[in-house]
């Protein structure tokens, strides 16, 4: 199945004082790229948790940083699900630049809470049908 | 009385490609010292509204830049409550660094409603005890 | 002549625990439809002041908060230029909502200064003629 | 050795609506610990690149979220290098709130390069120096 694609433009005051942007932020392009992808598969992060009865906080997040992002620069965000177990699922998204340039691959773990007690519980199947479609792993 | 006052550092990421803060952070560093002013009179934002019983948005925000912020800057924030009127009261920040150079002063309103309507109302009178000793207008 | 439009959605981590956008992201937003029509005009931020020979610094900027923004909500910025002096411009940039919500009203007035000595100059003639047919005032 | 401590209050619109800090701000806390560390050892990031000689872009970072952060919360962040190579060195920055509440560990992994040419290049030796004393690993 194909990644789920998301295009942005790195703001100018997105970038530092070296000319590059805070990696902090690519996290936050990364982000982007989940919020528009969970939105397009129905599950909108603004639906409040208590109407949803689960929430969906991250456990970990990492990134290799492959080449400096620079102010103006059209990218474009490749998001796919790497796995998904029984209460966690992870996602791998590519951020390219031109001409397939490497810029960043960010990868976040998200557990599947109870949001009363905090505890793990099994993602929903409508959520587990919803994003099993983007599975590449 | 005196102002209220606020240090804080220009972090190397809040700092643009031309060397200098964004404007929009400059709000930011006023609505920090906001927000710790706020939490020493004894009403701190994270209060939920719903426990408070009003909410205090901003109706009007402005800004003079006089010059421009560096990184590295240390910069002390000064407080003061310009006007407190029946539903609204404002703000001034003046934002200043190294032997007392003026970069910025930022003015905000922020209006007393009700949470369920969004209508103006009072301001309560616990409320508008706490900040009158910052009144300087 | 007709505004510059700008279209954004509002990221879920951009709104606050009250529900809300924080008003300093508001001056973002407005920044990003600055940004996009400065490019559009064809002087893209990016490009370096010292090749460039002018900054163009804010003096001032003030926003009219008129309705609260949520997450999740699509806007649209609608940019237009208020007035243009000799070293002086005033941008306004109009935040709307679905339906013609009116949301925020931004306006910034920047500066043409020489970067060497921070000294105001007379905005250059190509720039001029660039925003000139986005003036509205 | 000890590791170099940290401390900072998050903000109120640091918070997302779920009540809990956005996961990319929580490597903008490791990267505040980081800069004050850099500033105290005496490589201030703000020094230009140019006159510096390298640069220490980031090549890896990650992090492993223990509990979520929410508004007003008191941090601690205890900085730590956890291995220093010809090269490259690697940051731990353990976020813990009240009593010890652990709330996250960043590690961020730096690469000393020519900034002319964005090839490795050896860590020089004063700031090998500076920064061994917070040698754990």
């Amino acid at each position: 199945m194909s990644a789920f694609e998301h295009a942005l433009t790195v703001r100018f005051h997105e970038v530092d004082p070296a000319g590059i942007v805070f990696f902090g932020r690519i996290f936050g392009y990364a982000h982007d790229a989940y919020e528009a992808w969970i939105r397009t598969v129905g599950f909108p992060l603004e639906v409040p948790i208590a109407e949803r009865g689960y929430a969906l906080p991250l456990a970990h997040a990492e990134a290799d940083f492959h080449s400096p992002i620079r102010g103006g620069t059209e990218l474009r965000v490749f998001l796919e699900v790497l796995s998904i177990g029984t209460s966690s699922f992870t996602v791998r998204s590519r951020i390219l630049g031109k001409e397939g340039m490497r810029h960043a691959t960010v990868e976040t773990t998200h557990v599947c809470i109870d949001p009363a007690g905090g505890r793990p519980r099994p993602i929903p199947d409508d959520f587990r049908a919803a994003i099993e479609p983007y599975r590449t792993g």
